[in-house]
């Protein structure tokens, strides 16, 4: 079925302690698209500026990736630095320019209406909240948030949780979301706001979900180097929600599934710079991925 | 089958946001040897002072475990005064006195000379090493360490390393004692040094079982209040003992399953201050926590 995405595309420029790239490709949005084209046709709303070339677009399009939604605004294309260090699991942001993604109004095309599963990325709760209500169709809508928003325009995010399926966020933005520094409470909280769904992603320690009937506590896969953390919670919401849109199914085990192929695709994300290995999986390669989570994880009563 | 612990009898003074308590009964021997007295018989090496009291005993022979290697000496027991804030992660330690345990020369009883399974509890490696020797009959040895001796006693520990089969030490002790900030790196390079099985406690995060085969991941069970953290790690130690020590089985799939009922006694053990809940246990909530883990990490591929 189909997946929409809405959010930012960038140009990233990253230092890391194995290296550095400068103005390469990345953004929520397209972190997620890539990630997710490995299990669904993938539709992306985005904006990008007159910087952005033919042989940008075209690792949507080579991925199949549905670019009607991605509008070309004069001036240039959002850009950002950053930096890690030490054990890497928090980016230190060194520039931010806005550039086009400052005045995005995001125009979700006609041809995007029927979409049945949407990632409403991490921009302002308002603009989220506008692009769920053009979505009648949709079957699941997550949404991303982060510290900026909720600290920010709180209001406003309360009233897109409550439009929203499923909210996936870090553990730092769920304490802070909820005001409650117990993770249990904390989800019990946010899930009283709205989404019935909680993906809690701690980094290199997993992931956590939270539905009505229970906890799942994926494993974070212990990787000899991490070369670049940049995009791995964008990558891992486009694991997770192209494999629901792929299979259609919502019980708890297919969500608990679908935490582990999130999992699975932040942790090709991580081991190259950018995008690097997530154009050059393939459908084998994911699967043993997934299988080294199973048996990571697995234990007989 | 026997399992015999060496290590330290305390009072503990704790502040935690939840409460706090004053000179209660603890220590890592203490808390070993109590989670294990739910899984095996247990013989206990240790020192306490002239203020040790017959009730304090009676923790012990209550438990049905074996105190000939309690040795009483003159002086006061080991008092330790520390606090835990925020996510209580970390103990800050605020006094110790180490007392009748700074002169501490383990004295295994001729009546243990047989134990199969032991623990040396974080000591002075050379103490360790000299305990290790003493017990020829020895099936699996397990050796916990912390900073104080992985800096300064470097050489010794080293030596001790390579006459044990298990280390347990949390996540920052095995990047230091390694020296690589890489988890999965440092588990190989520990390995080296001796212990063909490497258990890494991560607090909240759960832990990790590194063997020859493979990487095993124990989530850590969502709490609803963690009121005091302290003796945690030495709990998780002795559920995991305990566990081998009941069943003689030292396959992969058991040691998993020895992990996951560490991870259950230390669940139980942050419930409460001190020795509290880690007393009122029986095999019926043992086990029914043991399915909690279960149900928190199972997926279906």
């Amino acid at each position: 079925m189909s997946l929409l995405v809405v959010g930012s595309v960038a140009f990233d420029s990253i230092r890391t302690p194995h290296g550095q790239a400068d103005e390469i490709l990345g953004g929520a949005a397209t972190y997620f698209s890539v990630a997710a084209s490995w299990f669904a046709p993938v539709r992306v709303v985005a904006v990008v500026g007159e910087d952005f070339g033919d042989r940008h677009m075209r690792v949507f399009t080579d991925r199949s990736i549905d670019t009607a939604g991605v509008e070309r605004a004069p001036g240039k294309t959002f850009r950002w630095r950053g930096e890690y260090k030490g054990d890497m699991n928090e980016a230190h942001t060194l520039e931010t320019h806005l550039n086009v993604f400052e005045q995005f109004a995001p125009k979700v095309p006609s041809s995007y209406l029927e979409s049945e599963y949407v990632f409403l990325g991490n921009i302002d709760p308002v603009l989220q909240l506008h692009d769920r209500q053009q979505l009648p169709r949709a079957r699941l809508v997550a949404l991303d948030s982060m510290n900026y928003w909720i600290a920010g325009k709180h209001a406003e995010l309360l009233k897109a949780l409550a439009a929203v399926d499923v909210l996936v966020v870090n553990d730092r933005e769920a304490k802070m979301l909820s005001g409650n520094a117990n993770l249990t409470r904390a989800a019990a909280a946010i899930r009283k706001m709205g989404p019935r769904i909680l993906v809690v992603k701690r980094g290199e320690y997993g992931a956590n979900l939270f539905t009505e009937d229970s906890v799942f506590s994926a494993p974070g896969l212990p990787l000899d180097e991490v070369q670049d953390p940049t995009g791995a919670g964008d990558t891992f919401a486009g694991g997770f929600m192209g494999h629901l849109a792929k299979t259609g199914d919502l019980s708890e085990s297919n969500l608990r599934r679908a935490v582990i192929y999130g999992s699975v695709m932040a942790s090709f994300a991580v081991e190259e710079f950018g995008l690097g290995k997530l154009l050059r999986l393939n459908p084998q390669l994911i699967g043993e991925r997934f299988a080294e989570f199973k048996n990571l994880a697995h234990f007989d009563a």
